[in-house]
């Protein structure tokens, strides 16, 4: 199968092929095919076999479980120059979740099998995926971190809270004792980190130096996630 | 060599090792060795051969490059259970920044060769890093659009523009016509979202029913980054 030319340019946009060239990603999806669905339409059920994922090239697509209480709870929404079920493919075997045309869709749904044994078969495209995903990786990090409407002291505290990811009980931190680096990392002048640590005192939170206390993290998160 | 136990744990929780069993981990850093590192100690330089990468075990490692004025930039602060320095080790070869021990470190240097070769030999140890990094991505794509901090419009503003990469002339987008969906997406009631919506008509946004378009998408970009 042949992508059109601005299907296949969307489709390098995506994260999984962005670090790829354009030949590359051709070829690892040669072997898919183009499927017109309509609103409504299933297209994989909780526990099905994850033996392919998609690309959506328009239309959009939801994820969804059944809550408890058997209520539907979207999960996922996926538009023009999106993979989804491309984890479950890789790792899990089976479809976590279930997925429905939200509005009717254009997509390429790429069978596992040979996309795996391009890869497996072209251990440099490996490495670049590999090199993509990391640097796109560390970029979500950097731009969650920087996002500044959230208040100084929020954004402070989710950074600590992600240094010592245990939450029973006290935890110690030490700062590097350039405390203006922590401030470079999320974005904010070195005055606004020593005013944001100084308000988590509200929370318990102990700095000494370069030495932190934080007592009771759970309450430190809650104040984190707003 | 054998890694202090408790050591391990962390690296194991390293966004690229968090989805392997920890004899994965194991196999995958054998080559590697531990380096105690003084303040001030240089790492690597940019244009160096990126021969190797590097997971911080305690203290702080920054990534710093040098301004066209002259001044360093620090691009980067890494402690305790992150690794640094992998994109540019899988599909680089040469290191594009420097990098400095901010504050006393004990470091896992992970030389490129042993770890790439083990890769190579074990596919399913792919797979799953593959598997656990689209899955740890789509989580912060979820988080940075949930952000509840930024403002309704900020968020949705910030949501049409990614559907639409290119910032070039006017965009026209097409929502699912059941516009819920979007606004569960973005973590906001559909009341909100429709809200969010009007008042993105400040800035040229016009939607009438699914359809909207956006003729001016780098002023709208400035408004979402705040």
């Amino acid at each position: 199968m042949r992508l059109k030319d601005e299907d296949l340019v969307v489709l390098c946009r995506a994260p999984l092929f962005e670090g790829l060239p354009q030949s590359g990603v051709e070829k690892l999806v040669s072997r898919g095919s183009v499927e017109i669905a309509p609103r409504g339409r299933v297209l994989f059920l909780h526990g099905d076999p994850a033996d392919r994922f998609y690309a959506v090239l328009d239309g959009w697509v939801k994820l969804w479980r059944e809550t408890a209480a058997g209520d539907e709870t979207v999960v996922g929404l996926f538009t023009r120059g999106e993979t989804f079920a491309e984890a479950a493919m890789f790792d899990a075997r089976i479809f976590p979740v279930n997925a429905e045309v939200a509005e009717s869709a254009r997509l390429l749904a790429i069978p596992a099998e040979p996309f795996i044994k391009e890869l497996e078969a072209d251990f440099d495209l490996v490495l670049r995926i590999l090199g993509s995903m990391s640097r796109h990786m560390r970029g979500l990090v950097a731009q969650l971190e920087q996002v500044h409407a959230r208040s100084a002291p929020q954004r402070v505290a989710g950074f600590l809270l992600r240094l010592q990811p245990e939450i029973a009980g006290s935890v110690a931190i030490r700062l590097p004792f350039d405390k203006s680096l922590v401030a470079a990392r999320l974005g904010m002048r070195p005055e606004t980190f020593s005013r944001a640590l100084m308000k988590l005192r509200g929370f318990g939170v102990e700095s000494e130096g370069n030495a932190i206390v934080i007592p009771d993290p759970a309450e430190l998160r809650r104040f984190c996630e707003g």
